[in-house]
């Protein structure tokens, strides 16, 4: 999606936008691709106008490879290139989105329109990414997602799902239960699931006869779904839009209970930060390492992406090493 | 609608965008109040989220009046508010528009959503102007936009219809029936028509028999539609996207042929020239003026709406009667 | 005024200012209007250039009524639109503001410019506002800030005066004499008064014989002048220009010792924090809103006003509320 | 002065100004210093507030000696840092600007604010330039010039005066007397003689019995003003506000009749066009250069600055020389 | 390199720069790559340092290729990025650049640094286009040049060379021997030559015995260098930095003289517009169209990348065929 | 040198930089003059070209006197004008510099390039501020800057020096050797030395046998040079890039250990901090005040400096004794 930012003005009373792209799966693989090196492809779909360009030029410049992405026919009605406005917030004003996806090319997307062998054929492929806010969009969207899993495990290819759950996406679920099995079906097709606490006690019901915690609910949600390696979670306690105390989480199935350091981060725009943690989480995984320091890369390159404008992690890999090694921001000339 | 604008970038490379409103119909409302002082009302609708307010406020700074304007539940999906990306062009380069106002809040608008006899409420409106832009989103908007002719009429309201076809309205009309029939309808009810001659051979379909001049197809336009009493066109010669020939002609059943003076115009955005130009006639005759007045003074509105960033005609009435009457533009200080 | 704002930079080495409207009586009113929903006119003068006409598009995008506003000649000399350069500060490094006022056309209003029987007219008007600042700029405004609150006490209008003292008023007042008393017969008028504790010791005169506290100085104010409702005060402890410490005190007639939750804010632009805390509590108590719920509103108010660049509270009601609810500002998607 | 300049945007729309330093005597001046080298002093007042020092600071960055300007005490009432909003214009788009001078420090000035035999001490000074706009501030400023002028004759120092006749100046001077008369003064104490046309028959009411063409009237100003040595006009002829025909005239009373080449010159903005010519011809004439090479110089000069934003003459002095030799302006790389 | 904008100011007097990338070789690749959609890699070393990330990320944004890329280690001292502060020049003012590009990891590339047999490996490419900027850059750049020239040709793969002389390179070559030499050997080994005539009468020496037109100096070239295939000049007239008159000649072995259509240009910018030629030509020759069909294609090509700023062609291949059509730029909505 | 400051955005990610001037020793310099008035000259050496020309222009507008500046010819090959890309930070985010500074004017200088007697001639000079940033650019800059210590000293000039050690200089210094004898030969030629704990034990190896405090090592320099007179160092804790602990140390041979009041200051830029600590430390020496005083004076002129964009100290000597004195930033109108 495209993502127009008022800056330090908000949306309301702004005249110019500043546009970048972004797009909560994408983040995570612009910021592996960027920061940590590893390629990464895209699968998407735009209108093939001036809009789509755009986006495609602003994707190509962080690396990413967009030769999987769908052009659609901009002569063809009833399909859009997916916006949001959002601003970022500060003090007791609150982040705020405007999602203005709906109809869009991504949106649209349905079970024809990926070869999934080919994305997974032998040698291609060692991960694939993927969530609840795309497969929210619609049924079809969620059956694509679904399929994509299946056939990356078939293929022997390691399977993330951030389930990220927010009011602007299953809009049209009125009780919850679309939303429900959905989630449930993406966390079992899942090596590596990134759900917080309100995902796991909402749409996914577990923490009955827990104390709510999120070791407690990562433990259910490991007994439930035996496909599932690992949960990650970002804790994050909003003291205001631009003070958050931040740390990650996790429960891995082999090393037991995992955490970052604590953070007491200042925050420009904390738009995105849950993304750059995932991307710090696979990345890490990715190149064999070790569950704890996944935990605690994610929570360096989740914090690192909150310093900036935008959705992305704008860093290298050493600063977010640096991050997590609890060093101090000294300056470097 | 909300236009983003790279300004002298292009769409597809800009990382900047500029926003003003927009909107043929707006246009024409919004230079009669601002620059000729005359109250306007919107009928219109929007998305109550903060890209609606973001258009409100952009409107409510030109005086124009949005207390008609209806606002729709954010939470509830499939509307949206309308947008369009136009860059200016330059030289052999041509103006660009990606327009996205599918599904949007105006677009979708039908029948029962204004109370046309209260907006004709005597004492209330002295003037309608509608168009083709509007009027060709949709069925159901044709239908809305016919019963608003039909009751501003009925009210004594002097009415008035801009074609002002383009290829991204009646999208789906593909033999172009509906186009046709839906131009007939609104010329039908129309006091005072503008329509170039690209408007008058093509949808409308006049011509046989004739030179294709401007004075014969206005002629036939007149003979056919015995309601209308005035046409208009601006005529515009594209030497490049920075340099046009420029004049407006018209065609009175009292005054016969008008015609304002050539103008070898610098452009700096051609966009909303044809609006301002409307806004001129209009407000002229509003005033009880002569149409050859309104011609000139509506050829000077729509060359200074071209010297100046974005859709909109920003000038004063002395400033439009200074070009109006040949004077060069010499600095006043 | 217009205010000119070189944003993160200071005015004396800034080459940019982004301008935007502003001044403590009419900041009153845009917040009860374009936040609030609550119709609102503006009494003041400007001078009929083009920086007068952008002042007014200015005033009227926040929905604003500016047609009591009386237009001044360009021609005629000595008389101004009035300016201000203000910077924010940040940390240790104050705001600073250089008010270009002198000779503005609202400095020049005098005793016979308003018709206040006609602002006054039964069902035209439920409250009237306006405060220190304005009276402060010559003799000629006391008089006429006097005259128009009279007026409104007769027409059964309730009233509000906000004192609001500063050095750049009164400057030709070398003992203080004229400004207290003018600010006495402000508070004289008034049935809410606005009012810190520097303008109760200051300009007043009143603490003799009390522990100098808000409470005890209001009970005085309440004694002293029967007329006298509700008296409401910002309580700001300036830790730096980015961090105060905030809440908003009163006192009411009936309802006793009021008083906001306390605050710790982090400040983006502390510009129009009071005047927006005036504006809540106006809105609250206009709807017949409980003076407890008044304070809380108006705490909530100034503290997100100054989290926006300029002096304006750019929000929406929903957003005061969250805030006066003590809500954290989790992200809207 | 302090310019605000809404660059391609109208005053009455825009959100944004760039500032710069202009006004007429100074704009000369600063480009006699910063193109052609000469060390410059400028005698001036300000006032001592940010606004004042920021116009210290643009007025340093050109290099010109600040070391005379008299600052006002920002706590006495009454006197303010003069400004003007000016917009460039564009094809039928006059220029437009708003002086907002009237009670600046500089047109407060007096007789006694500056000791002129300490300016014009021995050796100090060789070239004293003023003009028609400072000296039509108030009688005030006029005496001052006039003193100026006089201890300048009598130092030895050649002197030179830009009539520069405009509106905004002598704006109480109904009847055009006091014009006249101190424009006439102004002449007869000058060597060299900025004048137009439209200065030559206007105030100083030269013309009767001529064809009114510039050698015409020049000659007859020689012949009335024996003190004068050289007159010298801009020649514009304004096709629209982005394109002028251009040539600088003269008369000298050695040399005869002067002109320079023909310009058909692309106009970004031509607000001080005609002091940077003033400069031109001032610095080749200061360095012993011929009249008619300093009547080229000065078209060039003022062709080039009308290529910039801003008053200024931004250019070096080699860009002016392949100008006045008609180089075709080829990229430089 | 990395390109310093100030846009419609000058370098000396901004404070502000807009980057982009730019570099004659490097842009011709990029219209290919990103207009006519032709894969492509760049062969050149950058610093990786944040500056030259940077530089990454705005090639990769056009899509071209930089595996190639050789990334030098920033510690290391005496290697920079190369970058270049360009201003565009306005009507009579000329566009001026100032290189900074002296010690760039480009500028230092030697013979070793690329592995020709794998760049030019079976199947891996078609067309190779290098030129005289880069190898004027040192004796080393040179040498690199022509051991890539050879290994192309060796390889069957087509070469093509742009000559683009101009004073920045070959800076300490006094006699200009070096340079002829250079010019000569790289013609040598090319199938397609992009040459002005300044670069064939200039360092190449032909012309003797000629009357100077393209035509015969672009026989005699043929002649001479039986290698060539092909020669192609642009032909420029420029009235002013605004204003080119603009066609593209060519000579081609097979189908004798060639030539575009005449332009009478609006420049915004004319940097790059060359090389944006050179792509129009190199992409219609790689797809087997007809000589002349590329020089039209070529010519349009370069006319558009005159109309936005920055070096670049932005722009679709649909664009430049309306260009080159001869079609006028009607605004697309 | 030139700074290019992408504001919030960061270097590599940045399409617009702001620029300023900067460099460790002019920066002092520039303070001294600008905020505390005392006439400053700067000796440094440039291009002529328009990025020197920039360079010239933004020195000027602080008042620093440039007619000491060495100008290069531009046709020479091998000299450029230094610049340096730097990013601010934020919260866990460090600031980073790009230093491109290697061949430049200033860093090539040598031994004859100034004459030092002439700079010192008798009452000329007051005090002759340098450090090791300059130092440490080459052998010859060293050499330099040692005999314009010797010069000044003799002359009876006080002389300071800042140490100021980075990784960016002395870049090919493999062991350290000559930092450390260059910086021995530096505090032995200076009354003043700013120096902090890490230049202390680092590169003058003081600290043997100590607590490593910055009042043992001090005494340790006095010791062991005695012709030093006071030492000064800031003393920051980095808690983040937003938020630094400050305060200013020193030890002066009469009055003994001296120290600031503790700030918690808010960072907006920190780079220069230190160099405008340097100033306000100078400048109260220079005046005669009282050690103690400056180092008072010295800690707010730093933390001021670190709360606005760029290097440099923008404030005025008011402020600087308003937060020395502890008062809080209350808003001036």
């Amino acid at each position: 999606m495209l993502r127009l930012d008022p800056r330090e003005e908000r949306i309301r009373s702004a005249r110019r936008f500043e546009v970048s792209e972004g797009g909560g799966e994408y983040n995570v693989g612009r910021a592996v691709r960027t920061v940590f090196g590893v390629p990464v492809r895209l699968l998407t779909a735009w209108v093939d106008n001036p809009v789509g360009r755009l986006l495609e030029s602003l994707v190509l410049a962080s690396g990413v490879d967009t030769r999987d992405v769908i052009w659609r026919d901009p002569a063809v009605p009833g399909v859009r290139n997916g916006l949001n406005f959002t601003e970022r917030g500060f003090g007791v004003r609150a982040p705020v989105g405007v999602s203005d996806r709906e109809f869009s090319a991504a949106a649209q997307l349905g079970r024809t329109d990926f070869d999934w062998p080919a994305v997974f054929a032998p040698g291609r492929t060692a991960w694939f990414h993927t969530g609840g806010i795309f497969a929210g969009l619609s049924p079809d969207t969620a059956a694509l997602t679904l399929d994509g899993l299946d056939a990356a495990r078939q293929a022997g290819v390691v399977t993330s799902v951030d389930l990220n759950h927010r009011p602007s996406i299953f809009r049209d679920d009125v009780d919850g239960a679309r939303a429900g099995s959905t989630f449930e079906a993406l966390v079992r097709r899942a090596d590596v699931v990134f759900a917080g606490v309100a995902d796991l006690t909402g749409r996914l019901g577990l923490g009955t006869g827990t104390d709510g915690s999120f070791p407690a609910l990562a433990t259910q949600l490991l007994d439930k779904f035996p496909e599932v390696r690992t949960v990650v979670a970002s804790d994050r306690r909003v003291r205001s839009a631009s003070r958050h105390e931040w740390r990650v989480l996790g429960l891995d199935r082999d090393k037991g209970v995992l955490g970052s350091r604590d953070y007491d981060l200042e925050v420009l725009d904390r738009i995105g930060g849950g993304d750059a943690m995932a991307a710090g989480v696979i990345a890490t995984l990715l190149r064999g390492g070790d569950p704890q320091d996944a935990i605690e890369c994610g929570a360096a390159a989740g914090a690192l992406a909150m310093t900036t404008p935008g959705d992305q992690l704008v860093a290298d890999a050493a600063e977010v090493a640096r991050v997590a090694s609890g060093t101090p921001p000294v300056a470097v000339r």
